[in-house]
Formats: C-alpha cells, structure tokens, sequence
C-alpha cells in the first residue's frame, strides 16, 4: 500500500524526460561551442591544429570520466544486493549531473556575451561537479529511490556551482583537485542528506547491508580505477606545463604512501591481525583526496607522501571508531563511509593546502608563482594571506555543504519521490528487473527476496 | 555423432594456423611502415618530434582498442554461461580482425607504389572494421562456433572494406564515427546472417538465453567503457584541431541525453515499473551510435542532445515491441539486439547527417568547412548535394549489408564449422573446459550441464 | 600454534610503517622535482608549456599503471578462494614498489648533485620495476603472507635496479619493453625463489588451486588490460617521435599474431579439443613480452608477426608439457606459469632483440639509427657488436635473476615472516576478513574453510 509509492512507472519517465527537455531547450537558448570547439571561430586564428587544448586536456578528461562512472560506480556494488543499483543509479545520476553542472558551472564562469562557452576544460568540470554529487550518493547508497537521487543531484549541483565560485572567483583560493569543492563539499553535503533521511528502523534491511565475495572483487575494479587515475584527477584542470606534470607527480606518491599506511592500519585495528576489504576499498584513496589542494603546489614528493600517510591512518582510524559513533550518537548511517574517504581527507587536504600556500616564496616557486598564485606573483596578496584565503574557503564550504544538505534532506523526504521501504533498503528487486543469482539457485533466491517483493509486485 | 562436428581438436588449431601463416605472407609482401613510423623516412624531413601524428592519435586509439576489446567483450557477458566464449571469441575473431582489415583497408585506400603503408591511424581503421564484425557477432552470440566465427570475420572484413572505400571515396560521404559504415553495415549484416542460421528449435536452449545477477554485472562493465569512450571513437579519425574536439563533445552530450531516455522508457514500458538492465546496457549507448555521422559537424550541443535522446527512446522501443516481432515474423534471433543498438540508431545517425550536411553553411563554418566537407568548401558539390551523398551511403551500405550478410551467412551454414547443436547453444563448455560457479557447487554445476556434455566428451 | 605466525596485527603494521618511514625520509633527503617538473626550473627557460614532456609520456604512463595495477592484480584473480590477496597484495607491493624503485634507479641513473630528479619518465621506469616484482608474485602466488612479498620486493627491486643498470649503462643494451630487465629477470628470479620454497605437501591445498567460473572471468579483465595496453608499455620510454609510433605499431601486431597462436595450440593440446582459460589468459600476451626488445627497432610488421606467433605457440606448449616437469622434477611450483608468459617469451624477446641489432643498417635506419642505438650511430661499436652486446645481457639477467631469487629466497623463508600452511595456501581467509560467497551461501561456505580458520582465530 505505502509501497506503491516505490512503483517508478510513471513516475521516473516524467521526472527523466522533464528534465532532459529542460536541459535541451536550455542548452539550445544558452550553450555554445568555444572558440577551440567551433569550426569557424577556430578556422579564424592563425595556429597549428596541434595547438588545439584538446591534446592537453582530453586524455585527462577521459581518466577523469573513467573515475566517475567505472571508479565511483563499482566502488559502490561492495553490497551483495545493491549491484544493479550502485552502477546504475550512479550511470542515471552522473548522466543528467554532467549536464546541469555544465549549465550552472558556465552560468558563474563561462558566460561570454550572454552565452555559456563549452569545450573539453568546461566537460572536465562538469565530471568534477558530477563527482561530488556522487560522493553524496555513497553516504546514502541503498536508502534512495532513483528520483529522490536525481532530486538531490538538482539541487547539489546549484549549490556546488555557487560554493566554487565563491571559493575560486570571490576569496581567490586555489582548489585544482577539489579537496575542499567536491570531496569536502560532497561529503559533508550527503551526510546531512543521511542525517535528515535517518531510518530507526534500517536494521529490518541489516542483512543485506553488507559484501559478498565476488562484490568485493566488483568494488576493487573502482577502487583500483579511482586510484590509478587520480593523479590525472587532481591535475586535469591545473595549468599547462610543469603544473600538471607537478600534480600528477605528487598525487602518485601521495596515493602510494596513503595504501602502505591503510594496509598496516587495517591490520593493527582488527582484533586478529585480517585486512579489512572496506579499508582497503576506501582508505587507501584518501592519499588522493588530502593532495587535492596542494597537489599543485610546491608540496615537493616528501610532503606528499607525509599527508597520504596521514590521510590512510586518520581513514582507517575513521572508518573503525568514528563511523559507528556517526551512526549511533549523531544518527548518520553513512553507508559507504564517505565521511572517511572524502569528508577527513578533505578538510586534511583543504588545512595542508591553506598551509602550503601561506609558506609560498618566490624563492621556490619563481616565475612559476603567476601559474599557481597570480594573487601573489601579481602583489596583489601576500602569500600568508593566500593561506587565510584557503582556510576561510574550507569554512565556507563546511557552511554551504550543510546548511544545503539540510534543506536538500528535507525536500528529499517528500514521500512522492519512492524511497524504499525500511525492509528493502540495500535491495536492487525494488527498481530493477532482478535475475538469479547462479543458474540452479534461482528459485532459492527468489526465496529470499520474495516476501517484500511479492507485495510490491502485486 | 553430428556432435562430433562441433569437436574443435584439428578444425580450430588449422584455421587459426592458415589464417596466420597467409596474414604473415601477405604482411610480408605487401606492407610498409608508414613515413611517420619508419626511422629513415621520418628523419629525412625536418620536424619535432613531438610534431609525430603517434601524439595526436595514439590516446584516442587506445580508448578505441579498449572498446573493443573490453566494451564489447564484456558487454556480451550478460549470459549465464557464455562469458568465455562472449570475452575470449570477442578477442579471438577482434585479434584476426585487426590483422585482416589492415590489409583489406589498405588495399583500397592506403596503397602507395605497391605497399600498404600503416601507421597509428590505419590502427584506428582496423579497430573500426573490427567493430562491425564484432556488432554482427552480438547478432548470432551463442548460436555460432569460433570457427564459423571466423569465416564471418574473413568475409566480412572485405565487404566493409569494400562498402567504405564505396563511401568515402566514390561517393565523398563524411562518416568518421561509422554510423553507416561500422554500425549500420554490422548489424543489418548480423542480422540477415542471424535469419540464415535461423534455428527452428532453439528453445531447447531457452534456459540459458537470460542473465544472473553476476553476469549482469560483468555486462555492464562494457556498456560503461563504451559508454565513456564513444566520444574517443567518434573523434579519433577526424581531422585534428576543432574537429576532433567537438567530435567528442557532440558525442558526451549526446550520450548523456540518450541515458536519461533510456531510464525514461525503461521505467515506463514495464508492466511494474522496474528499471530493466537489457536496456540500461543497450540502449544507453545508442546516443553514440546515432552520433557517428554528424558528430565531426556544427551539430551543436542543442541537435546532438536531441539525437541522443531520440535515439535512446527508439532503443528501448525496439528491444519491448520490435525484436520480438522480428523473431516471431521474420525468424531473426538476434541475441544481443544489435538491431536496437547499432541497426535502428545507425541509420538514425546516417539520416541526421544527411540533414546536417545539407544545411551546411559557410555562415556557420567559415573556413573550417575545408576540414568538414572538403568538397563544399572547394566549390565541387553544394550542400544540399552533400545531403544527397550520405543519403546514398546510407541506401548502399543497407544493400551491402543485406546481400553480404545473406551470401556469408550461407557460408558460414555448412556443417563443417561446427554449429553447436539447438540443445547447446548459450553454453560455454561445448568449446571451453569450464570450472564449477562457486567452491562447494562443483557438482551440481556439472549436473546442470552433464548430459549432453558427456555425449560430446565420449 | 605455529598458525600464530600468520597472525598479521602488528607485523604488518609494523613492517608497513617502518618501510613508509624510511621511504618518506630518503625521499625528504634526496628526492627533487626534475626541471619539468619544478615550477622555478621549468619557468627559467623559454618554452611552451606544451612541450613539457608531461604530454608525451603521460598518456603512456597511465596505460601501463592500469597494466600494473589493474593487469596483473586481476590476472592472478582466476584463483577460487584468493582474489582479495591477488588483487589486494599486488595493490600493497605494487605500492611499496613504485616508491622504493623511485630510489633506487633513481641512485643508479638519475642522479644530479646528489639528489634524485623525478618526472613522468621515473614514474614510469618505476612502474616497470614494480612489474618485474609482479612477475615474480605470480609464480609464488598463493603460498606466501604480504610480508614475505614485501620483503621479496625489497631485495627484488635492488637487484633490478642493479641489473638494470649494468644492461643499460655499462653494457649499452637496448630494452625498451624490458623483455630481458623486467620479463626474463622477473620470471627468472620469481622460479628460483618458488623453488627454495618448495613446498613438499602443497596437495594439501590442491582444491583451492583451481577457478571457478567468475574468477575466470575476472581474471579476463586483467588479461585483455594487459593485452590492449602492451604497446604502450613497450613504448613508453623509447625516444620520441618515429621510436615510439613504430614499438606501439610492432606490439599491435606481434600481439595478434600470438593470440590465433595461442586459441589455435590451445585447442590443438586438448584432448578433446576444449580451449583451455589459462592458455587464453596467459599465452595470448606472450607476443607483447616477445616484442619488449626488438620493438623499437625496425622489425617490421611482418617480423613482429612472426615473434608473436612463436611466443604463443611456445607459452601454450610450456603450459602444457614443461609446467609439470618444473613442478615435478625441478620442484618449482609456479602457481601461474610465469616461466610461459614471461620467462620463455621474455628470452625469445632478448634473442630476438639481438638478432635484429645485430642486422641493422644505417640503410635501413637512416638518421634515426641515432635514436635506436646511438653507439652504432656514432661508430662507437659496429652493428654485429651491438648483437653481441644484447646477447651478454641476456646471460648477465639470467645469472642476477638466479642468484639473487636464491639469496632472497632463503630470506623470505624465516618463519617469522608468517607463510601460511600447506593446509591453507590459495586462500584469503587467512590474511582477510571474509565475507560469504552469495547470500544464502554464507554458512556453507563458512564450513567449507571453517576447520583451519576457527585454528587461526582461537
């Protein structure tokens, strides 16, 4: 009877083509190719085709799209029952995201003549944005109906758009990998949207609230995607030249120094010496996350390597002590832990880079310094204020990422939008077509699921 | 007894070892490193050598090369019990494939005094051909033995070969992402293929012609590397600079709106609202597919969003209501529904690029027409008349397809090459040794599949 | 009771934290950022930022990171019960040996004032060492704890480095794929070390030596990465331009040859004609280790065929006939024939590298001769010579590898490095938390490894 809400025939065709439509006509009156996409504003410039920002942008574009929807999608199917979901839901959302964002993105940094310019460097932002809201989906991953998701997505990007440019075009901070404007900002937002959407009775859902082997093995493929491409992550959007040879370079042994700390952390904190695959999952990605700031920077490899050290032991101490006090003093059932991959090793990354900034010196930088604070090789600031400018940046995205969690929460819970009910959170059959499990097993598993199922499907 | 056909001890090890050896000879006797890949050819001239095409081309090779190797591969998995056939014939028939079309290609546009000359971009091409034979595979997946496999490739390879030289050189259409060349011809080719193999009594294999929850997942880990990298395949061989760039960006759009589409109609077109993973594997990329033609054109982010989303919606319609009839009516088992993702979307794309083409402007493109349309732009033909032309490609590769498919598919009948029999089709272990599912089911796995297994074994 | 030695929680901890330490504290004291990488360095000279070598090894390097990480974690995954550890230790040495061989080849060639310079060139040249210790893991797979492996990549990647140098810098070899520095030595030094490891009882285990019909599959994914991206492997560090177009285009080949190679000898081995999954996972990439030396040389592409077809004929006959006399009269128990794949190929590679240096002439090799062997170019050494020098190479890896797998060895066999039991090699269970196999599974599988494990955990 309440289930009925979850029955998504009507409702996710009109929610999906609504807002396709939308985005279509939006993009017909607003969008427009760049002068490096555009055949005849291109064809008007005296320069070797070669030039064209596509070959300096592209293949990390591409790292970065293989991140977003192979790296976050499986990461998330570790669930037993939530596979079909945590790739597809993550596929639906990241789908219309990259669309919006590149509209609400160009809306505060892109216009030109009352049109928004697009090319490969606006594509890569609007993964980034796409990202975040992404790292939002992990905290309430089995909880959500597909339109509560897309719901979520419509209001995250608005509100990412607006946070990064006030962190970027208003105070002048410096955020290439987004420590603070997708990791922090995306964490913080979805464990907000978790704490608003708390269930007291999630346990009734308890059993399937947790891996099987081959799922495990699933979610290595995001893992091991998230962490390869990281480097092309952090330093896809930073300038040209030694600055993303830099980011790269320090991201790689960030995430390098981050898996030894997170290998021997997950043994010390199990009573019997086992790894943890959760840890494994996630913390060893931290690294990635805390040199999203300073990657740029002259962190130099010894730096880097210090913060993913730190940032792998203060996930795995995260996801061992400080989740189960989320869930039971603060009432946050963070599903996938973002709280420790991204909501930590954010702010870690936003302090680091806040200090990495404040010590800058022409003295290191050189005539590099315009490339990573013109603010500073301009006079405009010194560098110890660029550092206040970082730290005041975090505090706004703390600010924004809850005070709109806490609204987007709310408007979420409408009952129209079909979250599942308490006994099928973690469960694909509510919205999926769900086959067998292994051939002869069929009918044991339509056992399992049957009761619950049954009453939706009738 | 007729079983015995289907043992593959001399009949594969011969094949494959013919094949290779006349692929060698030829190799040998006919082809060149091209002038940027020869050592003495390529230091005769005065240029960087960061100027080589190897840096302009290689990154979106290998996006190609991981379509076709991992995306349609794994893509075919879904089955229960054709994985290794769907991944290791994929790799089999693509490995032959490549060989061949380097060849085939060369010899109609890459000749020079005698000798094929190939570099990076005839790698692209061969991966190209590679996919329309792999597209047709996906036509009669479960239905055929490696060999017959590979006699579909052998000719098939020269009649795409012979269809592209048709189209871009005879007939001077544009096609650079191969909605006609590579989609269209691979499926309508697969399909009239499928019709000639027609099996009356193939519901003895109906069993296994369905997914489990793990296959899907596999499956769906080559719809999302598709997915990613259709903007790469679309680009790869345009023309550099502006060309290449909103190849890719026509085609993310385009995609992006497709997936929107896709999760619309599947919701709406089941009977209890349940999201059905046959379409989000499927239909979801035909955004790409119907971007093929007009995606290197000033299709604007606004017409490529429309394509895709039509070309989403046409998808998911054709998997509810078309491909049954074409099973019942027209005795065409297409397995994978190649005729929803490459067949309908394809000639969808063709006949938007005809409509581009024919409203081809120098207003829109100024000078960069030189890159698009070459033959508008130095006067020879008229836009509308460049409409014209792809509209004749489109009705030539139908033809080629359809009279190639039904010569090859005729071939490929004879009992020699091993057809599996009705009972065993969709079955890995009549050409593979295969492993039980899972520890402790070993037995009942070999149940499942015994009987006729032993038959063969004995 | 002797089971508590595999109790990891504080030995890992331990040997993960000191070795990060000692990592983060050498880097500190003698790791700089190259002058393409340093942002004072970079800006002091008078260039475009496009022609930082970033953009023109970058896409290379990613391709062979997804090799190490991704290749060879899930290659090893065909195991039933140890695709955690396959992935999940290659993960943590893959980690440990990026950095340490940062180190260490950067003491022996990348020294300048003292300090080590790094870039995208050390990254990628430590990747290459980390596969080589990789090679080595997969012949020990299964029967070793992460602190053994950690201990093998400790020594391993010295002697590497080592071997590396006096082929490279004293010998004047060439080996841009690392047919001899990375297969030959890896393979080599992973045997001997399988053999002092020897293991009498292993059928203790023998139950779990063998896949089950997904880990196959998973073990695919590792095999068609690596396979798609070996010619990007082989390129990665040759000299721009013609050097790099031409090793990627001659791996293509070389790999295609090798796959119909190997489906037909697979085929052809079998008694009943079966294609077996570990020929095709293992043989088919034979072609790119064959083609690791010769590659950048002027090969051909009918040469390249040539090695191709040969390294899979010789990897399927290895596993067929010579894997069981190393295992029973050698007594090495390579658990995923490392010898086949990397050992055998890799010295077909180094004959075929000196044949094929051994034949150059400035008539074939024009200017560029400079680029593939500089000491030709300059009169140094005479062609023929060059040959000689190769073939020295050889010997000199296979003596490294022999003696110094013998030396660590013997190290890695102290007890206190916590090797697990003859009753449970191939099984994760004892150095990870695992979860059931599919839901409704659980208590069964619990049983099925219950018996050892409860041992373990009391």
């Amino acid at each position: 009877m309440t289930n009925a809400s979850t029955n998504m025939r009507l409702k996710l065709p009109i929610v999906c083509f609504i807002l396709q439509i939308i985005l279509i006509i939006l993009f017909g009156v607003l969008v427009q190719y760049d002068h490096e996409v555009d055949a005849k504003e291109w064809h008007k410039h005296n320069h070797s085709d070669y030039d064209n920002d596509f070959y300096y942008r592209y293949p990390s574009f591409q790292d970065v799209h293989v991140m977003i929807f192979v790296g976050f999608g499986f990461l998330m199917t570790f669930l037993q029952r939530y596979g079909f979901s945590s790739v597809g839901f993550n596929f639906l959302i990241a789908a219309f995201a990259i669309q919006w964002a590149t509209l609400m993105q160009g809306f505060f940094h892109g216009m030109h003549g009352g049109k928004i310019h697009i090319g490969v460097e606006s594509m890569i932002n609007a993964d980034f944005c796409t990202g975040s809201v992404l790292i939002s989906f992990g905290a309430v991953l089995g909880k959500t109906s597909p339109i509560q998701l897309l719901v979520m997505a419509l209001f995250e990007v608005i509100l990412f758009a607006v946070n990064e440019f006030i962190l970027l075009s208003v105070l002048g901070a410096k955020d290439a990998g987004g420590s603070m404007t997708i990791h922090t900002f995306g964490a913080y937002f979805g464990l907000i949207v978790a704490r608003v959407l708390y269930r007291p009775t999630l346990d009734k859902s308890k059993h399937r609230n947790s891996s099987v082997y081959h799922s495990d093995l699933f979610a290595m493929i995001g893992t091991i995607y998230l962490w390869m491409f990281w480097p092309s992550f952090n330093s896809a959007v930073t300038a040209h030249g030694d600055d993303q040879h830099r980011t790269a370079l320090n991201t790689y042994y960030s995430l390098a120094a981050c898996t030894l700390a997170t290998y021997g952390m997950s043994a010390l904190t199990a009573h019997d010496g086992k790894l943890d695959m959760v840890h494994i999952q996630n913390a060893a990605l931290a690294g990635g996350v805390a040199a999203g700031t300073a990657g740029e920077m002259m962190l130099t490899p010894f730096g880097s390597m210090i913060v993913g050290f730190l940032a792998g032991i203060i996930s795995v101490l995260g996801f061992k002590f400080l989740s189960p006090i989320l869930e039971e003093k603060l009432k946050i059932q963070d599903t996938c832990g973002v709280h420790n991959l991204h909501g930590m090793p954010g702010i870690l990354g936003a302090i680091v880079g806040a200090v990495t900034a404040a010590v800058a010196s022409s003295d290191t930088y050189g005539e590099g310094m315009t490339d990573v604070f013109p603010d500073v090789a301009n006079g405009d600031v010194d560098a110890s204020f660029q550092g206040v400018r970082q730290a005041i940046s975090l505090a706004v995205t703390l600010g924004m990422a809850l005070l709109g969690g806490l609204l987007v929460g709310f408007i979420m819970k409408l009952p129209v939008f079909g979250a599942p009910p308490d006994t099928l959170c973690y469960e694909d059959s509510i919205y999926w077509e769900v086959p067998g499990a292994e051939e002869g097993h069929e009918d044991q598993l339509t056992t399992v699921v049957s009761p619950e199922t049954e009453k939706l499907n009738g």
